[in-house]
């Protein structure tokens, strides 16, 4: 899956001229959102067990130098040393689950620039989904106060592997589960399933459908309700609850699920149905084009449910599809570097995020430095990669789950909303005085493109 | 990449059930979009090859069910039947390229039910997303007028898989190349690179930075000159452009590239530069934030602009990131299967779609009527699958992109515009009267969720 030649050809056209011109020094990129979507007030990083797996992995196999070399682009030299391509660089990175702004980088790559180079893109595709999912995702985690959430996307999901780290993402941000069968067996997620409505049709009769799927999941089936009517499958279930307890052993049916109408009426009146009929046990499940703001409005409404299965809109993000995710050169042969174009300036040089809380543990304060400045707070990007190989445990899916459960907790509450945020730039996001002052030193000194001064006449 | 267990847990405990059950009749399943976003005038179906492929590999090994062994959820029973698995059904299906509508199947598969059950996520996963950017390359198409079009999206696009299949879906809608190596690799796509900002920052000075590059390429190489100062930077590239002409065999500058800033009144000022430089030969491609809008304006304003790169906008379909596509089932054991859900009933029956043209070619009536019925038009649902095996050649995407050209050249000027569709029904969408007659029929038995009648009384 992760074949090298998922590159972007400009990343080896320029590998290959640094190549040429014996461009062998040390580069500093960092990845960063340049600006929030309007709808989200923080992210939250993920994809870095995968952003490391990859820059261990990445080769150039004889396969793919053949077909570079069919391109007619490349040097037989330049192929060489493609052959030989090792990440031998280091990295820094925010751990997985760690929430940030814009303007804060939450990866660095320091690595020889022909390298840096190449793992561009696919480092970019790789954090910038996983990111943009954990971050749609807990927003619904806080919408959800505290409900059990599923992961039901995988059928609209941009691919086969989105599907599966949508997955991940979703889980490392709250999430409780996923119905995607291989997400589970990769990173161990819990597993959750009901039945499709085209199970309830394939039966002449509703009731056999159901007969059916209990006897063939017994203890563990979720009942699908609302093919025909809802209300009275709800009464079927009763009877079937009734038939189920009196066997020997008795027998129950866990929960049902409604997927269409008005979820909070729906199930209302399928809680009363199931109260009165003395299956109290008996939990609801709603899914059907749920997104946080459906969800907070069931919370607050008091519907009750027992779960909610998001799809399309966490897997897509739909209301934020993209990230403005760059990945851009800070330093190069020991100086700081500055992109000026207008509306993309970059700030300069390797950078750090320091982070202070207030007492209770809410972020306080972020400060963007340089990585070598001593400046307040928590230091937030640490080395995971060094010389290519790993310093530093990459914690997993469930320890990141744990950082990420922390830190929204420590949201406070101007973050907590769900609403657009009504700043561009967070309040407590700063950028530090050395920095602003390299910031200044670079556009006071003459532009990389300005022609060179005029000699001196002689006197 | 297509493993088996990219499937909804679900699908696999409905699967159990109809196995226990012995319920092995022909099901009917059709997959086709509920609603078109308001965005969207029309679809253009895409996915087929890939689809059919996955159809014909699709099968459990040895590791896939030791992992469903160890959920706990299987019988033996179950697992072996999997382990036996070939999906043995037909599939009809408009070729890719075809435009198309809501509510009008563009696939049918007809299988026994339990693997028309396993195929239905990831049949979905496939198609929605090809589909889904070919439909929003189409628009790019349509207001670049002409203009070469190339994908950029790789590093914003929703994982690995979907950089590729991205790259595909909008070379069959019209894109003339992409800029993702193993999209150019798998499916023989015209490749297009330019330079990034880096490479420029890399260097003490611009101009250095654009020599070393058109070295290492000769003849091919197009300059990014937006990194600090755009005019000037063009400036120098008329310089670089004389010196080149000047040497022993002459050499020539392909293009530059603008990527920030008004495009428009740039590329104006650039080509005004370069013109009266005496570079009229050199290419200007913009880039930037392009979506079908932002084209149609440009070509609208006359830019001098030679090609574009869209990125993200497409690759995600920002503006409509999912589509609401749906598989249901139409028909179990030679009976018409009806959903009624709210808001969510489906069309009954195994489907046609009859399309009739007017005398330009352009579309001027569709007819959703049942398979089997005698309807004025064309055919849009054809054999591809008989017995899990290819019973006619799916096409290539070039010659699937040859279809698309066809059918947007042939759209009605209604369908062209970009702004948002008027109607939440295409006029020209219509039902055969019989289909027509079917859901009467259906809704006016008694529903399958009815407790049967009282036995009749003894006179």
């Amino acid at each position: 899956m992760d074949g090298p030649l998922r590159i972007d050809l400009y990343q080896l056209t320029m590998a290959q001229a640094y190549f040429d011109r014996h461009m062998t020094e040390t580069a500093v990129f960092e990845l960063a959102v340049r600006k929030l979507p309007s709808s989200r007030r923080f992210l939250v990083a993920a994809g870095l067990e995968q952003a490391v797996e990859y820059l261990e992995a990445l080769r150039f196999g004889p396969d793919d130098l053949a077909h570079l070399d069919d391109l007619g682009l490349f040097s037989r030299a330049f192929l060489e040393r493609l052959a030989n391509f090792r990440f031998t660089g280091s990295v820094h990175a925010m751990p997985e689950g760690t929430v940030f702004f814009q303007d804060e980088p939450l990866l660095r790559v320091t690595a020889p620039i022909l390298e840096g180079q190449i793992v561009e893109s696919r480092l970019l595709n790789i954090l910038h989904f996983q990111t943009l999912v954990a971050s749609k995702a807990a927003r619904c985690v806080l919408a959800a106060g505290g409900k059990p959430l599923v992961d039901f996307g995988m059928r609209r999901a941009h691919g086969a592997d989105a599907s599966v780290f949508a997955a991940r993402a979703a889980y490392l941000a709250g999430f409780d589960g996923t119905a995607t069968v291989e997400a589970g067996r990769r990173f161990a997620i819990p597993l959750s399933g009901t039945m499709a409505h085209s199970f309830v049709e394939a039966h002449d009769r509703e009731q056999d459908a159901f007969r059916h799927f209990l006897a063939s999941r017994p203890g563990a089936a979720t009942l699908l309700i609302d093919t025909y009517d809802t209300q009275r499958a709800a009464g079927r279930v009763v009877e079937l609850a009734r038939e189920l307890r009196a066997q020997n052993p008795p027998r129950s049916i866990r929960a049902v699920r409604i997927d269409s109408g008005d979820l909070a009426r729906e199930a209302r009146s399928v809680r009363d149905i199931f109260d009165r009929g003395g299956c109290a046990d008996i939990e609801i499940l709603v899914s059907g084009g749920l997104n946080e703001h459906r969800i907070e409005r069931l919370v607050r409404d008091a519907a009750p449910i027992d779960g909610l299965g998001v799809g399309t809109a966490l897997v897509v993000s739909d209301d934020a599809p993209a990230l403005d995710m760059v990945y851009k050169l800070q330093a190069y042969a020991g100086k700081p570097r500055r992109k000026r174009s207008p509306g993309k300036a970059t700030w300069p040089g390797a950078k750090q995020v320091f982070r202070e809380r207030g007492p209770t543990g809410e972020i306080a304060r972020d400060c963007v430095g340089l990585e070598d400045e001593t400046v307040r707070g928590v230091a937030l990007l640490a080395e995971v990669l060094r010389g290519g190989r790993r310093s530093a445990p990459v914690p997993t899916v469930n320890l990141a789950r744990e950082v990420c459960r922390r830190e929204i907790e420590a949201l406070p509450a101007s973050l907590r909303a769900l609403a657009d945020s009504p700043s561009p730039r967070p309040a407590f996001v700063f950028f530090s005085d050395a920095l602003q002052a390299l910031v200044k030193t670079m556009d006071e000194a003459p532009p990389p493109d300005d022609p060179p001064p005029p000699a001196p006449h002689g006197g």
